[in-house]
């Protein structure tokens, strides 16, 4: 990059060190921000920073917030009494694509793994019992499926278990569209043991 | 994207303006940048804002440089007698990665393409005409091998002939490495033509 200027030079290994931006798109991305109408650039950057520095935390399941409360926990029509527990934000929202959810959210904020040397008191399982303390009829586990999101399952399974609430785990199986010949070992013997009546 | 704030939002949308930052990436980007330290995040946006402000086009050859004169403009030892006249800074990054080109460059900011509208008057041509009344001994175009790139390239062979300064084409061939039987007929015809004493 010697052919441009330092300033240019910054620009590129700084939007290079965001994630999924490799040295060709931080340069292509950095000739686009250089050729943006400059009150645009603002715009960008202000939005940047103006969202880095309001949100926060909700303070009921921990999702991303502007407000005290995020929207799902602020929404009245929202079911309070059943808690879905998910590993980042971004769970939260494919769920919420789904628009079939009517419960409400704990974002954990990652997940148990022994390896990465993340214990249960690392992710946000302290806050959850806390809310178990109200009125929750289940807490339905959407972890990943992954070691560290089934040992997560697992260890919340024993701490919610002894309260007497619900406490379940989103299915494993084939996803729909899905050919059982591409489909891996684990994942079909999960489909079996799985299965429910028709 | 109801899930979240309006500002977490607002900066997704944001982000997936950007070129090559789909609806994914930028939910992605944006959850990255919302667990950024704050001191992380201001360096990140002063440094776009720093860069849009300050950047500029070099006076000689229109490269994009935060000085007066770029880099290679600048530089001593760069053959001033040779212009590579290229269509964007990209392409001019590409040929300074090879190290090997001694000359400098010229950057048109485009191609002529009647098409879009983009007409000869449109790119940096006569600010090319100018600098040729110079010391310059040769102009060598390196414009896209596009119909637009190769548009540009005739016209300015026209141009340049008159003036008795030798003009010459970057060669088109089969790629080093290329495998004939997978390069197109244009490429293969444009190999024979272009063919040289062994």
């Amino acid at each position: 990059m010697d052919a441009y200027s330092s300033k240019i030079t910054k620009l590129v290994s700084e939007l290079s060190s965001l994630p999924g931006i490799g040295a060709k798109s931080a340069q292509r991305l950095a000739f686009h921000i250089l050729n943006m109408p400059p009150e645009q650039v603002k715009k960008l950057t202000d939005t940047i920073m103006d969202a880095r520095t309001t949100v926060h935390y909700c303070k009921e399941c921990w999702n991303l917030t502007d407000s005290e409360l995020c929207p799902i926990c602020a929404d009245p029509r929202r079911d309070k009494t059943t808690i879905m527990v998910v590993e980042t934000p971004r769970d939260l929202a494919a769920y919420e694509k789904t628009g079939k959810y009517k419960g409400v959210y704990h974002v954990l904020h990652g997940a148990i793994s022994p390896m990465l040397g993340i214990g249960p008191s690392d992710i946000r399982l302290k806050e959850l019992m806390t809310r178990l303390q109200g009125d929750v009829h289940e807490v339905i586990v959407a972890t990943n499926f992954t070691l560290e999101g089934e040992t997560t399952a697992t260890y919340i399974g024993k701490l919610v278990k002894p309260t007497g609430i619900r406490v379940t785990r989103i299915a494993s199986g084939v996803p729909v569209g899905g050919d059982l010949e591409y489909t891996d070992e684990v994942t079909l013997m999960r489909a079996v043991e799985g299965r429910v009546d028709l």
